[in-house]
C-alpha cells in the first residue's frame, strides 16, 4: 500500500537534500521519488546523503513539470510554510497521513509535494493540490530543511500505516517484555513481598511498628506502579532474605570480611 | 516550558549532523543543545547546516561524559534502534513526547539522548535512561540520519506541546497547574542511589562484584521506570543506610532485641 505514495520534490537546488529525502523515505518504507526539474541530479552529494537508499535514487523519476509528476494521482498534498492569500484546506502532518493511508488502502494514488528550498511551492503549484500541509513550527524560524520536512511527513505516514496494520501495538508490546502480563508478579506475590519487606524493615530497625510513618503505603505506591516482573521480584526477595540474615547476625557471603 | 528540554548528542562524528540537529530543534522551538565529546565542534559544516540556528549552536554546552550532560535531569529518554538484551521500557516518539510535556509542564528537566551515527548508544548509556525511544522504521533500512531522528522527536514534542497549549487556552490556566509535591528525583540523585544500593548489596553479600549477574542493570531498569520522587528517594536511601549499619554490626534500632 505504501507503494501507492509518491514523494515529489519540485526544483530542488541542493542535491544533498535529494539524498536526505531518499534516505528518510526508505527509512519510513516509502520508495517512489519523483523529481521535478532538479537543478543537480544525479549527483555524488545525493548518493552520499542517501547513505544506502541508492535504490530510491536509482528509481527516481525525473520530469519537467509538476503536472507530469502528478499523472495518475487521485489525491495531492502540497507542503506550505505559511498561510497563503487564497485560503485552502489546510491539514497538519498527522491529518495528512491519516488521509493518505485512508486513500492508499483503497488503491488510490497519492502525492506528497515539496517545494524549493527557499521559495517553497508557487501559488499556481499549490492550487494543483487538494490539501495544503503545514508542519507546525516556530513562527520565528519556520523553514525546515527539505529532507527534514520529508522525514516528518514520511514518519507520520508510517505511524498511520502501522496503526492501520495493527502492527504498532503488537510489535511494540512484545518488545516491552517486562510489561507482559504473564511475566508480571501476581497480586499475591506482591503481597508476600510487602510482608517480607515490612518484616525486614523492622529487623533492621528502619520501621518502628509503633510509629509506622506511612512507610508501607509509600513503598506500596512506589513498587505498585513499577509493574514488577517475576525476575525482578526474585531479586528483591533475595535482597530481603540476605538483609534479614545480616540483621540476625548470621554469617553472610561478603567476601572481604 | 520547552526550555526544560535538552537535546543531548553523544560523541557525534559528523559536524553537519550537529548543525542539522540544531536547525531541527529551533524549527520546533527547542533551544538547549548538549554535546557529549563531539568529534569535531565548533565547525563550519555545523554552522552551514544549522542554516540560521546559530544561536542554538552558540549556546551548546560541550561536556565530557553523558553523566555530565544529565546533571539535574529528572527524566531521560534514549533513542534506541534495536532491541537490547535487557528489555527496557520502550516508547514510540509520540508516547515519548506526551511524557516529556507532561513532566516539563511540572517544571521538571528532561533529556532526549541521541547516540553515535553508526553505533548508537552503548548499553551502559542506555541503562542511564528511564525510557528507550524507538522511531518506527523500515526493518530493512532502520537507521535514520541523526538530524532526522532529532527532527522526528522534536516534531512530536512540539505537537504534544501545541495540544497542551490548546487545552490550556480552552480551560482556566489555574486548573492545569499540577502539584509539585511529588517532584521526581534528579538523574544525579538516582546515580547516587544506585551507587549506594550497589555498595549495600555488596556489604550484605548479595552482590558479588566478580559475578554481578546483571543485577545492577536490572535494578536500574526497575527503579528507573518507577519515576521515583524525592520523598520516596529519601526512604530508599534511609533503608540502605540502616542496612549498611546492620551489615557493619553497628547497634541498630530494632526494639525487640
Amino acid at each position: 500500500m505504501l507503494q501507492n505514495i509518491r514523494v515529489v520534490l519540485v526544483n530542488t537546488s541542493h542535491p544533498g537534500n535529494i539524498g536526505g529525502a531518499a534516505r528518510a523515505m526508505k527509512n519510513m518504507g516509502l520508495s517512489r521519488l519523483v523529481l521535478v526539474d532538479p537543478q543537480d541530479f544525479p549527483s555524488h552529494e545525493a548518493d552520499a546523503r542517501a547513505s544506502g537508499a541508492d535504490d530510491v535514487l536509482a528509481g527516481a523519476q525525473v520530469v519537467a513539470t509538476l503536472e507530469d509528476a502528478l499523472v495518475g494521482c487521485n489525491l495531492v498534498f502540497g507542503t506550505s510554510a505559511r498561510e497563503r492569500r487564497i485560503p485552502w484546506p489546510l491539514v497538519d502532518p498527522r491529518e495528512c497521513a491519516s488521509k493518505v493511508i485512508e486513500h492508499a488502502v483503497q488503491g488510490e494514488e497519492i502525492a506528497l509535494v515539496f517545494g524549493r528550498e527557499h521559495a517553497g511551492l508557487t501559488n499556481e503549484e499549490l492550487q494543483r493540490c487538494h490539501f495544503h500541509v503545514h508542519i507546525p513550527s516556530n513562527p520565528d524560524f519556520s523553514s525546515l530543511n527539505l529532507g527534514a520536512a520529508v522525514q516528518v511527513l514520511a514518519y507520520e505516514v508510517r505511524m498511520a500505516w502501522l496503526a492501520l496494520e495493527g502492527q504498532l501495538s503488537k510489535t511494540e508490546n512484545t518488545e516491552v517484555a517486562p510489561e507482559r502480563s504473564s511475566e508480571l508478579a501476581t497480586m499475591d506475590e506482591m503481597e508476600l513481598f510487602y510482608e517480607h519487606l515490612e518484616k525486614t524493615l523492622v529487623d533492621i530497625g528502619f520501621l518502628d511498628p509503633e510509629k509506622p510513618r506511612h512507610l508501607m503505603p509509600r513503598l506500596r505506591r512506589l513498587y505498585g506502579r513499577s509493574s514488577v516482573n517475576r525476575s525482578e521480584m526474585s531479586i528483591l526477595r533475595g535482597i530481603l532474605t540476605e538483609t534479614q540474615k545480616v540483621a540476625r547476625g548470621e554469617p553472610h557471603k561478603r567476601k572481604d570480611q
